[in-house]
């Protein structure tokens, strides 16, 4: 009966995964963060303290199989190392996507290639006698900046996150829990056409959000800007360098070079509108944005401009609240460390 | 005992809504679709059989006490009618948005001039002794073609609507319920922006999907066709009437006039632009068009292309599926005598 009357209070009040994620019990869980160049591998407390990380290459080159072993060597390891601590919860992997979950099969990931159709979990439990939880890494990140980070100190049960790098990410926390829609493909806002007839992205769309708001968005922009009137310091940097990385144009905007300047608020503009569609669609009250791409976006401050002005940095429930990640890069890592506590 | 291991069973399996919207024991609610031109009230039954209904003007000009006591006088005739039909689990009101819930407070509404401010649920309570809840039309409508149309024809718990009418409405069904977001403006795909840089909306955006796969929509864009070459018959049909009405160019397209043929194409495109943003945040695998415009969108089957070629027409859970809503103009109606149920 108290077992009962537990589950209905957790059902009446929603309190499920904050329950669960904080065990009474010492404990510990492991995060693996595959990225398409490097593989890292830590053990968590039950207080979400890092106990131990082993940092790695991805061995692309040889093959998945090697990769899932040298997962798998990591993580037995690590669990060896803490052995004592307390209850071994198991292990969370976040994915560079598109993935399918739970099974976690992966559909052409553009950061894992060669990997098409590997079904991740499944290989990696063959060689890994653990509980074993997929996500994709933005919504790993996003289950992190939820639990302990932004979503945390504003105190909601639901938000958005995007993750600029290479591409954008996203994920979507609805009532304490990962949205992940039909097939675990929730949420790609990267490939949300945000300006319908513009460049050709990887994906085969025109016009993602992804081709402006990325480090490689931040590229093509810069090298169009760069060949106008006025693009003089970035047609520079390019001809010094060999090629344009968008954190050497993060660089020229905060010296405050116009056609620099320009190039972010483009992005930012791309950002704006792809967090509208998400309002549109959910009417959340919080979306976090993190990622190496981030920083350089914050030089020009446009996507602050989509909000209310007399809101920014001032959270209200009512109102759309457009923040920085808490968390940085180490987001994704604990919250795939996260993950065997939430189910 | 029994009732705790009810309600675990239904927070297990999430077939709370489900479970209320089918009571064992006879009874009836009332509905009110309440439009800038027509105010319809009527009773249906547990099985949401229509038993009565009374079909208003909507007396704008006499001032929203006036609308309000029409709504009261008619909902107190329908219970009395009904009395002896069984229990009685109250009102629920589709209306016009935009609305914050659940106090059902109206934010200047375009089609309820004078009415901004007003706390619909509040205001109707002081004259009318029931239960109340207040919804918007589009979300209305959206959970009776969950619960009772194509939702339930094709056995998912979660969909998104897109309601097509002078404007563009929608509502999200996530995991059997409506999902209101922060403050119940969710959700607004009608002003979600599909073409930046677009023509101005009422709303103060630019490019709003509303401009587009609306009957106003449809209207501006014919007017701008009608005046290139090719668009003589559009002109003539103008000359005819005075001004263009989105039906008249539908039924040129289905005449196989080119230019009339476009105007849809153009309008079909930005709806399948403003699908594709839901489908990028929450991957649902069921989205539903309905609406007075719908028909004439049709004519042109343009919305199909944004879906995969190899699944029209046939559901698949895991792919992103674009179907007719199945219960026409009485979804509003009906998904408002549905709120009391499911509550």
């Amino acid at each position: 009966l108290r077992e009962l009357r537990r589950i209905v209070s957790i059902c009446q009040n929603g309190q499920d995964m904050t329950d669960k994620l904080q065990p009474a019990q010492p404990g510990f869980s492991i995060g693996i963060d595959l990225g398409g160049t490097n593989l890292r591998v830590a053990a968590y407390s039950n207080e979400f303290q890092q106990l131990d990380m082993l940092s790695l290459r991805t061995r692309l080159e040889a093959g998945p199989a090697a990769v899932l072993r040298d997962m798998a060597d990591a993580a037995r390891s690590l669990h060896a190392a803490q052995n004592g601590y307390g209850k071994f919860v198991g292990v969370g992997i976040g994915s560079p996507g598109p993935i399918e979950l739970p099974e976690g099969k992966l559909r052409a990931p553009a950061n894992l290639p060669g990997w098409d159709g590997l079904a991740l979990r499944s290989e990696l439990h063959k060689l890994l006698d653990m509980p074993i939880i997929v996500e994709s890494d933005a919504n790993a990140a996003a289950f992190a900046e939820w639990r302990l980070g932004a979503g945390k100190a504003y105190g909601v049960d639901s938000m958005a996150m995007f993750t600029l790098g290479t591409g954008v990410g996203g994920g979507v926390i609805l009532q304490n829990k990962i949205w992940h829609g039909a097939m675990g493909m929730a949420a790609e806002p990267g490939h949300t056409v945000v300006y319908p007839g513009g460049p050709l992205c990887n994906c085969g769309s025109h016009g993602c959000l992804e081709s402006y708001a990325s480090a490689t968005g931040v590229r093509r922009i810069a090298a169009e800007i760069g060949a106008t009137a006025g693009g003089e310091r970035l047609q520079g940097m390019l001809a010094k360098h060999g090629e344009l990385h968008a954190h050497d144009v993060a660089t020229l905007a905060r010296e405050g070079d116009a056609a620099s300047i320009k190039v972010f608020e483009e992005a930012g503009a791309a950002l704006g509108l792809g967090i509208a569609q998400v309002v549109g669609s959910l009417n959340l009250s919080l979306y976090i944005i993190g990622g190496a791409m981030f920083d350089s976006l914050l030089a020009s401050s446009q996507i602050y401009r989509m909000t209310q002005p007399e809101n920014r940095g001032q959270f209200e429930v009512r109102m759309t609240n457009v923040f920085p990640a808490h968390l940085g890069p180490e987001a994704g890592l604990l919250g795939a460390a996260l993950l065997p506590w939430s189910e």
